[in-house]
């Protein structure tokens, strides 16, 4: 139980390895995401739910938050530089927002595997709920994803830090179709070479 | 003159201050972007010409370089993992692949300006030549932009470390089209506070 007696959990959603699920939220509801076992990459992206055009776009929020480290407070950023989400709890402390998706050219190209799950489709076929993923999926917000820069700002993707039943939270600012991804890498150290389960609460609004 | 006596330029394009210009490069072919004045960022995409659904894609260049500073000899990624282009040469070393294009969002939601000169539509505009430029541009490598990260992680945009006649130059591997905008940010140091021209030669190949 990751949120306080005051709050009252309407929906929860466990998303299997190598899937995505997603969902609606309204203005004041909040999503918690919880690495259950730990060490699990959550690939994640945000539609505005009345202009499907405008999602949370980690370029744009680079920018407007002039930062590559994602903070309690930040707003998430649309690529019309408003925000429709606000990252407000976080018991990790260190995620990524300058990785893309993991796709079917990834696992072609660098792996040489045709058929391999991939965080691009799974968010896609999980969007199709709400009338979207058709197109290609907007670059996401990679939720425990370990990115160490060194010196150079060159960078070496470790294992994650979130232990079992670690979280976050993210606060709705608008109407938002979310949807969430268990990343699909088992072949490299970014989900601790074995990919398991989130969960999604809904909190509803105070 | 900053290529050798054994090159032939094939044609000269001056992207006067607030504009964009594209063109057509063979596999070959090199482009050189000359930062006439100094301190003028340029904001750069390319389209493989043949499947304009491919092109180059810094959020996957940082995947694929494990990078985000970007160094000679480094290939210019797509969104499908492939190169179209090399990073041959670069007399300044400073150059941004991680900020979005300026576009009216920007100018409206950050500066109160609603018809600011921007880089993205610059893009589009120049883009149009040849058949392109109806859908939102893809992320931009900015080129001469200078962005330096702190220990924390977070940036200030400092003024471009490039001299009157620096300059890069891009092969291409494939048949590509290219735009490249003079950044139109005159409010901030982007651009030194100034925004110059800047101008591209295209070498005919070896």
């Amino acid at each position: 139980m990751v949120y306080s007696a005051q709050e009252k959990i309407k929906e929860e959603i466990i998303i299997p390895p190598y899937e995505g699920r997603s969902a609606l939220l309204k203005p004041g509801e909040e999503l918690i995401i919880i690495d259950v076992d730990g060490k699990q990459v959550g690939d994640f992206v945000c539609f505005n739910r009345h202009d499907p055009k405008e999602f949370v776009s980690p370029v744009h929020m680079r920018a407007s938050l002039s930062s590559i480290r994602l903070k309690i407070g930040d707003p998430l950023y649309s690529n019309k530089r408003r925000s429709l989400m606000t990252f407000a709890e976080d018991t990790v402390g260190k995620h990524d927002f300058f990785f893309p998706a993991c796709d079917y050219y990834r696992y072609k190209v660098d792996f040489g595997k045709e058929d391999h799950p991939n965080c691009h489709d799974n968010l896609n076929n999980a969007l199709k709920e709400y009338g979207l993923g058709n197109e290609p999926v907007p670059d996401p917000i990679n939720l425990f994803m370990n990115n160490a820069l060194n010196e150079e700002l060159d960078y070496e993707i470790k294992e994650p830090l979130s232990k079992p039943g670690d979280y976050i939270r993210l606060k709705a600012l608008e109407e938002v179709v979310i949807a969430c991804s268990t990343c699909s890498q088992d072949m490299a150290p970014v989900n601790g070479w074995n990919v398991t389960s989130l969960k999604m609460q809904i909190v509803e609004a105070k």
